[in-house]
């Protein structure tokens, strides 16, 4: 979604100023690269001052890393709250399960991060990071289940695998479900081994 | 090993430079930090000029690196050579199975780069782009013994949890066999799905 898309749906709130700073930042990332956009040049597209940007990021990387605790909270919740006779790897489908909606809801967003991450070595080191902080984060959540930890730490890395093959799918068949396409790619693991 | 110790055991040859400089760089980055070794120390250290240095590594990162294309011809030519009825996932196990050897004589070294690695943010991306190359190469090896691109690279991925559950018990049980606990990971990897 453009900020001009944006600016016909979404109330200029001090609310939304955090979901306009995104959209303005994805937009001159992917035109004029990452590198060379200001926090200035974003705030001023997304018609907020600059101190009100570094009221809600403390800078022009996190902007991409937005929404990166709220993953972290419905996944683990979504562990906390499974039937007791699941396995480690049906534990760890049920958090990405639980995701769906952020995942479907920020999909655009979500394209657009990639491809800037992609194109900008910078970026990468902290795109492992927010992958090994959520890694941990289900691994931790599977324990407190009363799995043991190297069985829940090869269940949340196998569970990210599968998560990998159904969002690729995801990308390549975009009218899939994303349900659909998790519950295939488990079956597909299953398989596998 | 330390240098001292590798004196007594590898004559000082132009073709164990290489590993002469391997051991000195390792020494010398546990202890006083991989940011403030030089390439001149490195040299020293191992009885060698700096220009020797250059011949064999284009800068004191690559040193931490250096096998990685060896690793890749043995699992990816494990795979090329493995029975045609096995399951992909028992294909990228294979190529692991493979590995065991150099994995074993490298075991010191491994543990010293690994808390390098650990401690030097700088090297931290590096680390992951050898893991993605390694990711790489066995998903193009399982696609050529006929398994979609998709099915080859959750293989891929499920194998290197499976790798790296097993690395873990080898760590925390020296004595144990490193093909005996590849078996078991595999084993509990299938118990999980």
């Amino acid at each position: 979604m453009t900020v001009a898309t944006y600016d016909r749906v979404v109330p200029r709130s001090g609310e939304q100023a955090r979901f306009r700073l995104r959209a303005a930042a994805l937009e001159l990332y992917g035109e004029r690269g990452y590198e060379t956009t200001t926090t200035a040049q974003i705030a001023e597209l997304a018609g907020v001052s600059e101190r009100t940007f570094f009221r809600h990021f403390p800078d022009k990387r996190e902007v991409l890393f937005d929404g990166e605790t709220e993953l972290i909270t419905i996944m683990t919740s979504a562990i906390e709250a499974a039937p007791a006779d699941l396995t480690p790897l049906l534990l760890v489908m049920t958090a990405y399960a639980a995701a769906v909606p952020l995942l479907v809801a920020n999909r655009t967003v979500a394209e657009q991060r990639a491809q800037v991450i992609a194109t900008t070595p910078a970026l990468q080191e902290r795109a492992h990071a927010k992958g090994a902080a959520l890694l941990e984060a289900v691994t931790t959540a599977v324990v407190e289940r009363g799995v043991p930890q190297p069985t829940a730490r090869l269940a949340a890395q196998v569970g990210a695998a599968v998560f990998d093959r159904a969002t690729h799918a995801w990308n390549d068949q975009p009218g899939r479900d994303l349900h659909d396409l998790l519950t295939a790619a488990t079956a597909e693991a299953r398989q596998l081994a």
